[in-house]
């Protein structure tokens, strides 16, 4: 397909060498362009502005935040932009700009498809991505050979494109949840002399298998916050969302309450671009449990 | 060995059962003899006390809560008790009244135990518990031929006894957490049409896999709350224990006092018996997601 | 003076009217201009657009929330705007938009004050408000005739404009945390069969006098949500705005989550349009305390 | 009247020495002696042991906490008893302790008040108290001259005793989520710098007059937390109480959570004998504004 990607961060540089890889023809364009050189190699056809990648088949987009889509994503951008091509966000954006461009779209004949991503860039590299896709049937299936390329499984959920969003926050605020649970019940081991690891081993070896108790167990216990696979800032941005989603809706969160108040109290301690993980720290620092740490 | 058995509910007519099975001599007492029957055909001996049951090398306990232990282990039981036997207390009681229990034990001569265990009704009766167990490594290794009988991994975490329920603690708030977590998840995405088994799929496919996440998950999809697994009162009453423990060594638990405030209105409104799910239902409830529920 | 003054609501329609008693010759502008009728009996000169309004030696603006501001407020109002004006923002809006609003003023040499006041459309009616005012003292000196007019005090907390803003958010979630207080407060002695009228004679007799405790008390105690003073929708309102100014300086505020969270339950319930002290009920519903509620 | 008290803290020698004052006999018993020796110059009788004091018409108690009553009120005492004395118990205790002391009271034909008092030790010193009694009327009213030599005012509020002391917890409760709310609000005001006194002046002279919000206030603008009028451990103590009374009636108090979570980390850090004020520091320690602060 004759296709355009918007947005050339760790994530979207793996998927669109993807997307070159299957055979498809690609204009890249990102806000500084030397990132689109490795991919140039790669058969990638840099252009100089977003409106020349927003063009062709369809266009996937993978912007950092609300702010960067809306800036790429203006008004003059869309129309200009060809009659029937599909757009596919994989950003991880809020619900209400979510279903504002669902709108803006289809005022202009224009098919919106959000199809934010779980897995992180080795993930994205190997084309191992978890897509969850939201959006007119009939405009998923002209991208999903795009979505074949760069993911292992792409999960339908909704006509909604926003219902994407809201199903990619509310992941995202189990494993917070799942964080903030583990630096609580550290520091309440930590109190008593018991060894996070062997608690780790305990309960990763039973109830909680999975990447996520161990790999955010062992840096917790280890209170160890770099490299940041998942930075505790960006970490309260989608909290932030999923709250703002929830209360759209009047779903109260209180878990989620309690998460972005550790999350903010992590920024306050410098710790925002460290890894999410730094929710131990925070329970430690609680508890007056500081010896030791950095 | 020679072995006394204290408390036979579902766990521990399953646990004495495959003492039994093992080979052991167990004298039973239970509050209420008739739930001894079934293991007298296994070639248990029924005793008419507590303290004919506190006799021989060693004695296993599973009782209710802090109340039913203190009930029945008073200062005359241990007062006759053999010295020497070990006392192996693997019900989940407050980490206040295990040091207790270690400090009465220890005056009298006689060793305890604190062997809390993971898993439900039908892994004891498999003999695949996991078991948690703290306290001098000579009084364990004395009754480790035992806890093989019952469980499929013994973890020695520690001297003092109570650690064992410090961990067995901190395991189960890290349940009650994923269930707090799932509830909130559910109303969020009910909000906004997002299918919660479509969602499961994609977490537990994902970065979430396990028993908690499916079972639970599924069980607060379905609005399915019984029958009960794990009742909510109990696990009220183990976050009780967790906040408890916590507050000895002065570590805040946001998030567990939140799953106490959710538990305690489950329990308000009636479902204190339901299983634990019923965390997905106060989530709804308080969304105003009550169509369609029981 | 010669003054402008947009947004006739309630607490607008009684600040213009004092206006106008002082002497000032007011030009109005609302968006339903029926409003501006009794005003014009006072003397009140009515205009066809905002712009017109915004205009002579000063303009007060009255609106009611940061949509409403920035619909009204917009580049092209500001642009054909006299130089050296000085608006008086009245409005408790966001944080951010208030820092946005003082640059775009300052940008086209333009004054802007935040005033926000406390105290309900009778406390305006009798020019009794309470003004909390910040922006530059030369601004102010020349609106402080306007405010003397309106209110019994002005307190000037500094030189940045949205400084008023954040002390209006901080004593609305005074109010807010103190409401849920009392709700929780009512739920505890419910269940015990403790009076609450009992309780708010001792408590307002001591160590808690003023209108806050006793009258949200009373509306509590007779579950009494209506007349709606202060209605739990825009209670809601403000402790997002709270949330949304503490995050932006990394401070966490535990008590403004949970109020969120109990306000969006009230909203759940379809409490939004009554008064506040619903968080009342909601503290009822969740200890299954309904008997006897409308 | 011929009375025994018995616990001569702060507050309870300043009400035996009103009640001699009044011209009552009164036999004192304190855990150490000295303490009673200020009361014998007023005509105060010292006894050898609670039994001794826990005689005549009435017996008024002001112990520290559940413990301490425990300790002394115990099954020995209350056999030795006089039938139909009437012990006042004006210690601030648990709900559950109250239920169970008015049960092995009237088992003996004793009666049991429950009269805790909201007030310092000025106020007692001043016979200043407000007095929340309850319990039997007939009971109360034979001891209701011993309270109006030390308060001035008795609320009967109930006829189970433990409901004066659900009242008291309820006040208490109210006084720390008023301390943590100023202690929040004094974040978000410093991270924009607005002054936490002009806040104070204005919302004490308009919304929340009284001394809580101009006491605490004020000790949290100074960051100056001695002497402490109101020590963070007991005001901890008195919301666990609060929290365990509500959970009694399943009644969820998300607020009194938030603050107990609090309190327990200003003890982690050593203020557990510093003014409940320190709920301040807690609040600005999480926002990471610690610069100045001793």
């Amino acid at each position: 397909m004759d296709i355009g990607f918007i947005g050339l961060g760790d994530m979207g540089s793996a998927i669109a060498a993807n997307l070159l890889k299957a055979g498809h023809r690609v204009r890249v364009w990102n806000r500084t362009p030397e990132r689109a050189q490795p991919l140039v190699a790669a058969g990638a056809q840099v252009v100089a502005t977003p409106a020349d990648a927003f063009a062709g088949d369809a266009v996937l987009s993978m912007l950092a935040d609300d702010a960067a889509v809306r800036d790429v994503v203006d008004a003059a951008l869309l129309e200009a932009a060809p009659r029937d091509i599909v757009h596919v966000n994989m950003a991880t954006i809020s619900v209400a700009l979510a279903a504002q461009l669902t709108r803006e779209h289809a005022e202009r004949g224009l098919h919106y498809v959000a199809a934010p991503v779980l897995g992180r860039p080795d993930a994205a590299r190997a084309a191992k991505l978890t897509i969850v896709a939201a959006g007119a049937s009939v405009a998923i299936d002209r991208v999903q050979p795009l979505l074949d390329a760069v993911g292992q499984k792409t999960w339908r959920i909704g006509a909604l494109p926003q219902q994407a969003n809201v199903m990619k926050l509310a992941a995202n605020f189990m494993l917070a949840s799942a964080v903030e649970t583990l630096g609580e019940a550290a520091a309440l081991l930590a109190g008593h002399g018991v060894g996070m690891r062997d608690f780790l081993d305990v309960v990763t070896g039973g109830p909680f298998p999975g990447p996520v108790y161990s790999g955010y167990g062992a840096m917790i216990a280890e209170r160890r916050y770099e490299p940041a696979l998942f930075k505790a800032r960006l970490g309260l941005k989608d909290v932030r969302l999923a709250l703002a989603a929830a209360d759209e809706v009047s779903a109260p969160m209180p878990v989620a309450s309690v998460v972005r108040d550790s999350l903010i109290e992590a920024v306050a301690h410098g710790d925002g671009e460290r890894d999410f993980a730094v929710l131990g720290r925070v329970a430690a620092r609680r508890a007056g449990q500081t010896a030791g740490d950095a």
